[in-house]
């Protein structure tokens, strides 16, 4: 385990980009690097079907600048990138289902532009540090579990196809031309600011809307295993990676408290939650084709070479996503 | 080892699209399915740093259907799918060092154009029958040799990111939209008609083009072990593929004979030319950083599934090329 770090001195007074900067993840380690004295500045493309939502920076958007951008807008890359310290690269297509109806839009960002960032990134900022949200769905349907990061990559969603690509570029790039880049693969991440209006961004999301307006939660199937991370943890990860220098080239799992069923999760919402039902489904035919049965991460590699660890467990997690999305309800859908 | 295949009585009359047809494998190929009787329809940019040439077609062009355009111009796809039988998809950037120094475009032919056809399959042609033009380049520096099928894929350039991509579309349009097709992983092809002007599609090319240039070869490194796989015996493997529906949803390592070094390969063609000379050169720097190191194939899966196997050896190989290119050289320099 490397000794801790004071991440006040890594971060204060530094110029970090963060893309899908006005989204889940990205808003919140936004709120975090200011916290930390960092200079940070945040591009969204802002589109209803995505992430993007100008609430998730109230109170803060004013400390920080916020660009209307979109990472596909080749030309504005340039600009971005140079001068910055650190970019973590979160701008992402995250439904799987779109991917699959509409699968060239998921490759334009998710593939395509993660090279036009790196490009730009090469040509105008190479000593740039990037940590880049990749994710557990590049696996596909697991061998065995828990999943490290050796498991074969066999996925079965466009999304999933274009994951490892702009993965692999961001490796390639930290390889071949020396612009330092590590990736993160995601298992499912919930909390405050993320998407509740529907399944696009996380199951979880829409399930937390259901409940908290009266709403039977739909869980298909039920009985698939899966691990979830308190985005406060994920925060962690994102800022470990980026300061450690022997995260430099690496892929690293992301998980967190033990994994639950769907059924069990439901449960724990609803109980929780204090009222409110779920009724279980047959999973339905379009998204049975890519489902991925169960996923659970092996974690250790992160948690002994960058010392990140979980500090919230399931309960509280859920505990404080309600809490949040109780006051905040209106904002989000 | 599955029975003989009757190919004539499997492809005449039907109608068949090959992408990359004016080019190397992709012209042989068609040359061979008008001789099987089939109704072969080919498409290809002729841009002059890729495959296509006009001569590859040369007395038979009149036979077929050739239509100059680019798998990236979308709108022109459905006219091209709809109503054929089969679709040998080879239009390619195969340059790795091209695909270092310019990856959009690179990204643009072998991933984004990729999915742009299955999409056109998909909405106008679903029952259509593909096979796809895999490299072994996907698997990167091997861990060991030879390399079959199950070895991870680590791939050390652009290029071999972007062939992942388009082959993983195939696949899984195949797995869910139910678009049968085929990907032929294949190594170093060689024979009458490749490209002899440069290294950009085999440096075996710009080889033969040199020694009949009465200029010495250039063999970087030397000690690296390659397999090659002659042009007669990889357009079996693809008629195979396409006839055969134990192939449908499949991957398949292309090999052939025995492997040899570079430097023994250059041995034999000035042996087999009958004067010339080689020169062993270090690896250049930027070439040093993508290469790959050793690699020849295990075949043995496409043998047993679908009965394929090579019938040149590297000498009959090599002794065809030449003779081929003393007659051709004017029309490929």
């Amino acid at each position: 385990m490397p000794a801790p770090l004071n991440l006040r001195r890594v971060f204060a007074g530094k110029r970090v980009l963060i893309t899908g900067g006005l989204g889940f993840i990205g808003s919140n380690l936004a709120r975090r690097l200011l916290a930390l004295g960092a200079r940070v500045a945040v591009v969204d493309n802002l589109m209803p079907e995505y992430g993007g939502n100008r609430r998730n920076l109230a109170g803060v958007a004013g400390r920080m600048r916020v660009h209307v951008a979109d990472v596909r807008d080749w030309p504005r890359l340039p600009e971005l990138v140079r001068g910055q310290d650190y970019l973590f690269n979160l701008a992402g297509q995250t439904s799987h289902m779109d991917s699959m109806t509409d699968p060239q839009t998921d490759l334009d960002i998710n593939c395509r532009a993660q090279l036009a960032i790196l490009e730009a990134c090469r040509q105008h900022n190479p000593s740039i540090r990037i940590v880049f949200a990749s994710t557990r769905q590049i696996y596909g349907r697991p061998d065995y579990l828990p999943v490290d990061e050796s498991h074969p990559l066999r996925p079965v969603d466009v999304n999933g196809i274009n994951k490892i690509a702009g993965e692999s570029f961001h490796l390639l790039y930290s390889r071949v031309h020396g612009i330092a880049a590590t990736a993160l693969r995601l298992t499912n991440t919930i909390g405050p600011r993320m998407r509740i209006k529907d399944a696009r961004q996380t199951f979880v999301g829409v399930w937390v809307r259901r409940l908290l307006e009266g709403q039977p939660i739909e869980v298909w199937g039920g009985e698939q295993w899966r691990d979830f991370t308190y985005v406060d943890d994920a925060v962690d990860a994102f800022l470990l990676s980026a300061a450690r220098p022997e995260a430099v080239g690496a892929v690293f799992n992301l998980g967190g408290p033990p994994p639950v069923t769907l059924r069990r999760l439901a449960e724990l919402l609803v109980e929780l939650n204090g009222r409110g039902e779920f009724v279980v489904r047959a999973c339905p035919g379009e998204r049975k084709k890519i489902d991925i049965g169960d996923y659970y991460a092996d974690d250790r590699l992160i948690r002994k070479k960058l010392g990140w660890r979980h500090k919230t467990n399931l309960r509280a997690a859920l505990a404080q996503t309600l809490e949040f999305y109780r006051r905040e309800l209106k904002h989000y859908v």
